[in-house]
């Protein structure tokens, strides 16, 4: 059966459209929305899809917005599919009474309290539902499947390559959560969700993942700026000291001034496009 | 005297820097801000200047955060100066009721009915008092100065250009609102701001005033979408003809399947910065 999905809106840009859809979410037990870029390509024939992973407080619309990326996604004529970062709207008790909990911060995991794991099941929607239904909905070429993610989205991005391995051609990031367990804001989210056992938190936390993968080879691209008001909650150079370890190549690319916000994604986004291409 | 500003915030993006300032202004008798995008180049030379005038609704933040504009800012190296659209706060009756009167809605024009003409003076705002601001606090190259719009900063932009001859070196606008007078969601602002008797309306009238334009050549760049939900109020045809008829030069592209938004500019921002290119 094809899941349902109805479109929100549709706007030509870069000769493609960038659309919104919604749709009933059966992991997350609510509607969801999703943005896709459709380049001109996919009017013809099938395209590689590039999933991207929005960070804490985001919603489907802050990347199509802000980043400039439907300019790259039309000239290497990739769709760009990029989810909501958590339920809405559940009426659960404290849902949207602070930023790290709750109502745009699903954190990519998949909770196992009550009354979060009824919703805030964002792993599996984003890892087993939302992919079935862009094949069933868009012209992707199901084997060429690449990932990207900023901030909470990196550490997403980085959680879904690692417990997937094979699933995603690359994998790049911007200003990513590299050791979720020692970022404060995760913190209290995890406690919540996973309860205040730290050995289940190790499932869901990068730096752990890396040491036991053992897929495929896999190429990590990481921008990170300098100027990162976050810098401190991220560990970008210690997660790339235990990649090495775990011979996951990484290029870890330090950039001089700039901050966490998306001046400085969409900076670099042209480079991610072509960071991916090597692989697509 | 150098007008003091204050920096409200900094983000490096494309080797350079997007900021926004706060200023007081006489003309508006109310604070005020505006963006700034300063490319590399402004680190070691005089820059030459856009500025760039933004729709209904809009304040200095929709430009610069949709519009991907401080990618060719950085490789053209021009500043680019983002005002806000009107007076905010002033505690003027009606001021933040309807979108298309008061805050957001200043439609560069210089009100004369009270009580807007204390605050409503956009037209002198941008034309005199903006740009000795920016003269006085950045490194630009002050006769060349070009201006893009967009929708009813189009208006503005065209304003601007014909009632100052020889003030900018190229004018290109988005789907620029081109007779004020026929759009329907100007005349309850023009008659609030400007007073009833339409003879002064002509003033502020872009088709109007190209029939009287006699100052040096001017070149003006239209790019249009042909699904813009708002094309009915914009007559770019009805003033490309008129242009033709007072030897303006106008390049009008009719861009099948855009509409009015920043996916629309975003997509064809590249080569407004290009056509300006030929001028400064």
């Amino acid at each position: 059966m094809v899941t349902s999905v109805k479109e929100e809106s549709s706007s030509k840009c870069f000769n493609g459209y960038q659309k919104v859809f919604s749709h009933q979410s059966v992991e997350l037990n609510c509607k969801m929305r999703f943005a896709i870029y459709l380049p001109p390509q996919a009017e013809e024939r099938n395209c590689p899809l590039i999933y991207y992973l929005s960070g804490l407080t985001c919603n489907e619309q802050n990347f199509i917005q802000k980043a400039g990326a439907q300019r790259f996604a039309a000239q290497y004529g990739y769709i760009v599919v990029t989810p909501d970062t958590s339920p809405r709207g559940c009426g659960l008790s404290g849902e949207d009474e602070k930023w790290n909990v709750g109502s745009g911060a699903g954190l990519y995991v998949d909770a196992t309290e009550t009354p979060w794991n009824k919703h805030y099941r964002m792993y599996s929607y984003i890892t087993s539902e939302l992919p079935i239904i862009i094949e069933d909905n868009f012209p992707i070429i199901s084997d060429k499947v690449s990932i990207i993610g900023h901030s909470m989205g990196g550490h997403g991005a980085l959680l879904c390559a690692f417990r997937n391995p094979g699933k995603y051609k690359s994998v790049s990031t911007f200003a990513p959560v590299c050791n979720s367990q020692k970022c404060v804001p995760f913190k209290e989210a995890f406690d919540l969700y996973l309860g205040p056992n730290s050995e289940s938190h190790k499932e869901w936390n990068a730096m752990e993942l890396v040491k036991n993968y053992n897929g495929p080879p896999l190429c990590i691209l990481i921008d990170q700026g300098t100027e990162d008001e976050f810098l401190d909650q991220l560990y970008p150079t210690e997660f790339t000291e235990a990649c090495a370890e775990s011979r996951v190549s990484v290029i870890l690319n330090m950039r001089d001034g700039y901050d966490h916000g998306y001046y400085f994604v969409s900076t670099f986004i042209e480079e991610h496009f072509k960071f991916h291409s090597q692989f697509l």
